[in-house]
C-alpha cells in the first residue's frame, strides 16, 4: 500500500528500533555476539506488538500473545560498540494468524562519524521471524488476530513486488560444492 | 565416522552444553525469551571451538576465529524457567574453512522431575548455524583450517546419512497458502 493508503487507514510506518549496545554484549572477535542480534530484533518486535496493538494490556486482557516459531539471520558486516545500530522492521506477508516479518540491521553511525555506503546506511544483518498469534490457556492454541489488528497488519503490509524484493532471505543452509573439474 | 573410528582419531564426540537459564531470560509469556536459545548456542558454539582446538589461546596465537555468518531456529516446545536445558552438537557438514553445525536443544527435565517423550528428552529447538573461520588482520579474510583442526572435524562430521537425518532443518521462510477451493 502506499503510505498515503496507509495514512488513511490509521496505521504509520512500523517503529524503527534504535538499539543501546551493552558492553557485555562485544565478544572476543570484538564486536557484536551473535546471539545480541537476536536480542535486539526481539526488542524491536516487542514495539512492532505495541504498533500493531499487542501491547502488555491487550495480552493481560486476552492471553493471547506472539509466539516466534522460526527465525533465520543473515550476518553481513561486524558491529562494533559504538556503533549506532538501527533495526527497521517491515510486515513481509501474514495471514489470519501469523506474521512473516522481515528486519534490516543498520548502522549509520561510528565513532561518532556518520557511515554512509552509496549514500545510505550500511546493512550490517537481515532477520526474518515467523510470529504465530497464541491464545495462553491450559494448553497454548492459535488463535485468528482481532479484526482491528488484522486490519493494521493488512495496512502496513508489504505489497508482493516490495516483499520479494526484501533481501537476503531466509534459505537451506548447506555448503554449495563447485563440481570437480 | 564410528565412534570407535572417531576414538581412534583421538576426538571424542562433541559436548554436550548445559545450560543455566537465568530468571532476566524469561519474558512476559512466562518462557525463554526466543532470543536467549541463541545465547546459549552461542556458548554452546564456544565449548566446541574449544573441542576442535580453537580456543582462546589458539585465537590469540593466530588472530583466527570463527565469525558466524547464518543462523536458522526452529522454535518447536516453550522452555520453562526450571527446565534443564542441555544442548547437543553435530557437525552436519564442513569444508577446508566453514563448518556447518546442527544444534539439539533438549529438555530431559522440568520442575525437577525427568521429562521423557518416547523414552527420550523433549526437543524443544533446533539450530542451525554457517561459521567461517577468519583472519582478523587490518581486514578480516577467510583463512584455511590448521591441519589438526581440519582432522578433528573431518573425524567428528556425520555420515552423509545421519546429517540427511538430522532435523528439522534450516529452510525459506514463507506463508504456504492452500489454493483456493
Amino acid at each position: 500500500m502506499t503510505s498515503a493508503a496507509a495514512a488513511q487507514a490509521g496505521t504509520a510506518a512500523l517503529p524503527v528500533y534504535r538499539a543501546s549496545l551493552e558492553p557485555a554484549w562485544i565478544d572476543y572477535n570484538g564486536h557484536l555476539r551473535d546471539a545480541y542480534y537476536g536480542l535486539v530484533l526481539s526488542y524491536a518486535i516487542d514495539d512492532v506488538m505495541d504498533h500493531l496493538g499487542l501491547d502488555a494490556a491487550y495480552r493481560e486482557r486476552t492471553r493471547c500473545t506472539l509466539y516466534t516459531v522460526e527465525l533465520h539471520t543473515h550476518y553481513l558486516h561486524e558491529v562494533k560498540a559504538t556503533d549506532a545500530l538501527r533495526l527497521t522492521s517491515s510486515i513481509l506477508d501474514a495471514d489470519g494468524k501469523r506474521i512473516h516479518l522481515g528486519c534490516r540491521f543498520e548502522v549509520d553511525a561510528r565513532d561518532g562519524d556518520p557511515l554512509k555506503v552509496d549514500g545510505g546506511p550500511l546493512t550490517v544483518a537481515t532477520g526474518e521471524v515467523m510470529l504465530l498469534h497464541v491464545h495462553q490457556g491450559d494448553k497454548p492454541a492459535t488463535a485468528p488476530f482481532p479484526g482491528t489488528v488484522a486490519a493494521r497488519i493488512d495496512a502496513l503490509k508489504l505489497s508482493a513486488e516490495d516483499s520479494a524484493a526484501w533481501g537476503p532471505r531466509s534459505r537451506r543452509l548447506e555448503l554449495k560444492r563447485r563440481p570437480a573439474q
